[in-house]
């Protein structure tokens, strides 16, 4: 069984190209992971995600604990083969989640005990529950418990909400149990505040990961708030680990995250937006509702080979979303996660040719092209 | 461009094997139709409905006059290249529908207005428009304008409803265009009168189609009337074209009718199912929403191809029911399409071996083997 290793095959300024070696196989960087959060990427089957490109998909540990259980993934074989992705799988820790979805959460120094969003059940989520829990689901990459700092938050709560996730992150680290091609990520917490960034980012290093995330970003500080916290951040990790932003973003989120050294992207963006009949394009983003596409019999994006692009028209997926088929949904989640793996592709070919400046600038050239905007 | 032509090319009792030669490509029969309201297979991808061996679709001529209206589609290249279907299609007259969907009806001797359910707007539907729009629409199987006469209906009633049926399948040929390998169907109604349906298979037989259907079935009567019409009716249809029952039915309705001399059937059964978690298998239906599924490692159905029973267990989809993730439906579809499409060709070679009695026997006995009725 191959370690888990990541290796830095080209950089171009502070963005990298690398490739992951897993358990389930090897994904090259920049990556973007779809998220598949119960088990399924939404109106996805899983033939149809791997044929966008995709190599790691995405599982939530909160909806999966709840439902249908992580034990009884276990039995039935793991996560891999329950949703049938044989490929790596990152779990998130469930802890964004349970702030985010439960009733009536407690936390205390050890945990956050709280009620199922799904029948109100009591759970309670610990770092080692968290970890045990990625184990069972047989997560290829376990991202230790933190707690997203919520934004915006004082200095002082931002430190001690950081504290608390290093305090974690140790014990997660101790619950994790090591295996071959299995890796462990760290996640960076602190807010805005470049010196509890940094802080957190030695605590981590201190500690030892596999990877490391940053965590607590895309809550609401903005782009260029996010992208200065990046600058501060990101040269703080170790060169030769992957680096995780977490739960970013759009198409231009993605570019400029790259070009300041991100390795690893999940967002539900991608698939929210194409079952609300919006889509990523070279051209930009289109509402697919318009009327204006009634009778565009061209494909919604040129250059792309998803079904929805390749087989129909503008026209067609416009009546799917106006007749509230099913298909539509469908066609336009397989288009967008299809245009993500392309954007990442594209930009993995520009930091190995050099080019990953004037490749971002003909990317953001065409966006703007598009007479919507996102 | 070949004729529009059926050969038999087997026969076993009353039941045909045959094949039928349209401009789009040739049909096996028995076949089954899988039900395309709206310009799309619900829940499917055209690729995943050619995946479940189907070869021939049906469109509805109320749905897509509506929306997004037949002339639309004939300036987009019609309805093959809208859905992404250049094998044949049969579209319905509209009849049905209107009796069955729209606001407002009134109907006279040379047509129906009526009011659109969607947005409340008015439209007349006549023999000709019915024909015209079926031709906007590309149709290779357009279906003569009729009215499926209610059940329970007098002999009065039926009889009068059958007249004008009639009197609109003569307007309905007269406005049909013949273009090489299209072809036109006249429908016999007469409700469960064996002399009605006698008089009006007598009327389209002298009016002359490409082939017949049986409407005004599956309506209430119940399997062992529907059987009891159509053993009375069968025989009165020409041996050298399809014959087609419309709307029909369950499995066992199925090979009931085939073994009563039908060729061609269409239904949503299969697709509104797959939505509501049931499953046709050949071990009886199944309600995949059922918790004693929940641990259930087994594949759905064990001789299926379907990516459901060849990639997940029982228990995984029953998860995807619980956490109503679209994945359910789309997996549940896609497998019950491809049940459908199993036994209709296995139907055939029993046809072919001269083995369908038998072949229907055993087919039964696996389905009363299930622990669940449907």
């Amino acid at each position: 069984m191959a370690d888990f290793t990541y290796r830095v095959l080209a950089t171009d300024g502070a963005a990298r190209a690398g490739c992951l070696t897993t358990a389930h196989g090897e994904v090259e960087t920049p990556v973007f992971m779809p998220v598949g959060t119960a088990g399924t990427v939404k109106a996805m089957t899983a033939d149809a995600v791997r044929s966008t490109g995709a190599r790691i998909v995405l599982g939530n540990t909160y909806h999966l604990m709840l439902r249908p259980g992580a034990e009884r993934i276990a039995r039935l074989g793991g996560l891999h083969r329950f949703m049938d992705w044989p490929g790596p799988i990152l779990t998130d820790s469930g802890g964004f989640q349970v702030m985010s979805l439960a009733k009536l959460r407690k936390m205390d120094a050890e945990g956050v005990t709280f009620q199922s969003h799904i029948d109100g059940s009591s759970h309670r989520l610990t770092p080692a529950r968290s970890i045990e829990i990625q184990h069972l689901l047989d997560a290829t990459i376990t991202m230790a418990l933190d707690e997203c700092t919520p934004f915006p938050a004082t200095g002082e709560q931002a430190r001690e909400s950081m504290d608390l996730s290093m305090r974690w992150a140790m014990l997660s680290r101790q619950a994790f149990r090591p295996r071959a091609g299995y890796g462990l990520f760290g996640i960076v917490q602190g807010g805005i505040y470049p010196e509890l960034r940094a802080r957190s980012a030695a605590a981590l290093t201190g500690i030892g990961f596999d990877g490391y995330a940053v965590g607590g970003l895309a809550v609401g500080e903005g782009q260029a708030m996010m992208f200065d916290v990046l600058a501060s951040t990101v040269p703080r990790l170790p060169d030769d680990r992957p680096r995780y932003l977490m739960g970013v973003g759009t198409p231009d989120d993605i570019v400029g995250a790259v070009q300041r050294g991100i390795d690893m992207f999940d967002c539900v963006m991608p698939t929210r937006a194409g079952r609300t009949a919006r889509a990523f394009t070279s051209l930009g983003v289109f509402n697919l509702r318009n009327a204006r596409f009634a009778d565009d019999d061209r494909p919604l994006d040129p250059g792309c080979a998803c079904p929805g692009c390749s087989r129909h028209t503008r026209a067609y997926l416009h009546h799917l979303f106006k007749a509230e088929e099913m298909l539509g949904p469908m066609l336009l989640t397989w288009h967008n996660l299809t245009y993500y793996q392309s954007l990442t592709r594209g930009l993995r070919e520009a930091i190995h040719d050099g080019q990953l400046d004037r490749h971002a600038a003909s990317l953001r050239a065409g966006w703007i092209a598009t007479e919507e905007p996102a």
